[in-house]
């Protein structure tokens, strides 16, 4: 097969909320080879993705990601390896480069396992898929009386643990996390598991988040995610020296093997979580999956998107015993709720499984994307270098 | 003063080779607030950067560079590392932040320089700018009777140091590299310095540059720049124990402060090469000096374009006397020696200095950017969201 055709579907909210939910706008791919369709999704600012797939070379390492995928040649995992690359080296002077290759790389790896009639996480080498136990990933409220109220919804519906993010946290004082982390506990009970992300809020300050560490302690919080920028390497590992309780989480921010690597090899942490649509897809995701499990770090998925990101990030471990944790998006916009044609729900013992079909085994509707697509059209020397394609 | 307008120039050479030349196009960014104006350059795919400056808001940490910056206060440097900070964190989750901001940053500290009279060196805190070594800049020959000659050329024009790069270096095997690196040396002499850039050729791979380094050793090259990609500390790590007499030289694919500081931590680097381009500016260029400084590190700037680049990148150490080396581009594109009205150009003595005005010191010139404007438009949900300023 040769890769014949990618489109990319800029997909949004009619209305756009400054809040940390990443559910409101979309980048999906649709890759096409022979009579092959494949389906994936960048975490990515739609339109700077849509610009480095098509953008003018500036020079032979500054090149458009399309020139690294059309044509290509695509029959086994080692040829979505060799495109990986390929994408990487010749748009190595463009940051955006791996945002926009993650989707891509997802795509290839759905359509190659429904050519051959297998899910993603066997074509990766896994026999056998496990169950994970999902935790529920949400914001915090605006207030401790918003967050009390989300835990005991979420405790009434059965998640094993629940993961509050972002809004008001570490923003103010010690004693207003408290209050929320507080509330957070109050409405879980003592048998649920919490964990805190506290969105790099605290950029590289050790101070900041150390003063925050026994009142983290105090709640029996199990980990503490993201407390500074992915880079902050000095600060993770200074902070893990306090010997606090809670462990730490980071992964999220890595657009490559080698960052998350970092956070293992320098950074201290105990969870390494990795969004498939940021890191360059399903191939650097899996090698982070392998590195983890060989230096007794857990890997965990990073996903707050759509149950195609879902099911994508899940399969680097889905054959990883070991490594139970997956974050379950339960505040999803309407767009990513209503984008597939199936979810990944729990079982009744409140386990999620990755899909027994062919590729991911997650189909978008094409009506939906239609319903909610962002037209983009890019001119540039007076020529249209894109334009949107037709579901 | 406010900050009022920023316009962002994406210049071209007509045609755009596919070699490792960065001077084939440019994207400048000028600033205005009251009545003083600002130039800076991003070293980046200027369609890209683009789009990042006016791309929708995805989420509260996936913003355009442009809520971050239009309106802000600007009265002194603190301004400018509030205004920095301020944009990483609103574009957060969008890779190519770092590249964007980097043009604005270099046009902020031109303009505060010039509103105070002052160059950008002193509203850093240096008193005193020292001069600097100029090393030529270029790329390797297609064969090895062309790197001959250009050594010699450069010899003649009385460079004290020689850096040869990319081209077919790294792709071959050591017989062919070291015919290139004997060319360079017997073109030079024993007198001038040579140093040898891989262009992270070998990815990651230790052994791929371990081969080489005998050869290296025997030609007494000064430095091997990024045998490896920014993120492999542990492959420049490994390298650096092999015991060679070359010293490891990278930096210029660092995005952030952190990136340069990994590879000073954890990999071993005798030479930081900073790019003020794409690193978000000579404000974190700065941060990597000092740090640099303070762990006996070199620092030295990373231009292969204008001298307009050249100035920005100068200024983070032209305070710093211990660090003598300069990158001095000598195969830049026409465009790229045509856009500055003035050029730095080498003393009696062969030294560089920055220039001895207010801000970088160098004007583009506007004839210029009007000759190779490339414009673009973008249109986004039917509406224009981007249309090229005129000059």
């Amino acid at each position: 097969m040769k890769i014949e055709a990618v489109d990319l579907f800029y997909l949004a909210m009619p209305t756009i909320r400054n809040v940390g939910d990443g559910s409101q706008d979309a980048l999906l791919v649709r890759v096409a080879a022979g009579p092959w369709v494949g389906w994936g999704e960048c975490e990515t600012s739609p339109l700077v993705s849509i610009a480095n797939w098509v953008c003018p070379m500036s020079h032979s390492a500054c090149r458009p990601v399309r020139d690294a995928v059309l044509g290509q040649s695509l029959e086994t995992p080692a040829d979505i390896a060799r495109i990986n690359q390929h994408v990487r080296d010749l748009g190595l002077d463009i940051a955006q480069t791996d945002h926009t290759l993650s989707g891509i790389d997802i795509a290839l790896w759905d359509l190659l396992g429904k050519q051959r009639g297998e899910p993603v996480y066997r074509l990766l080498g896994d026999k056998q898929a496990y169950p994970k136990t999902p935790y529920a990933s949400q914001l915090f409220g605006d207030d401790a009386g918003q967050t009390l109220a989300k835990a005991r919804a979420m405790r009434e519906e059965g998640y094993a643990a629940v993961k509050f993010g972002w809004g008001p946290f570490g923003r103010g004082s010690v004693a207003e996390d408290r209050e929320h982390v507080a509330a957070a506990r109050e409405g879980l009970g003592q048998e649920v598991g919490l964990m805190v992300d506290a969105g790099t809020v605290w950029g590289e300050d050790v101070a900041q988040a150390a003063a925050r560490l026994a009142m983290l302690d105090a709640f029996d919080v199990t980990w503490l995610e993201e407390p500074f920028v992915s880079g902050a390497l000095a600060s993770y590992q200074a902070l893990v020296q306090h010997g606090s309780r809670v462990r730490m989480a980071a992964g999220e921010g890595a657009h490559n093997f080698h960052m998350a690597r970092h956070l293992i090899d320098h950074g201290g942490i105990g969870y390494v979580q990795i969004d498939t649509g940021r890191i360059g897809g399903i191939t650097p995701a899996r090698r982070v999956a392998e590195y983890a499990d060989a230096r007794g770090v857990t890997f965990v998925n990073h996903t707050f998107t759509t149950h195609l990101a879902l099911s994508a990030s899940l399969q680097p471990y889905a054959g990883m015993q070991a490594h139970t944790f997956c974050e379950y998006p339960v505040e999803a916009s309407e767009l990513a709720r209503r984008l597939t044609r199936t979810a990944m729900t729990r079982d009744a013992n409140g386990q999620l499984h990755v899909p027994d079909a062919p590729g991911l085994g997650i189909e978008p509707d094409l009506a939906v994307i239609k319903a909610y697509l962002v037209p983009v059209e890019i001119r540039v020397g007076g020529a249209t270098l894109y334009r949107s394609s037709e579901p």
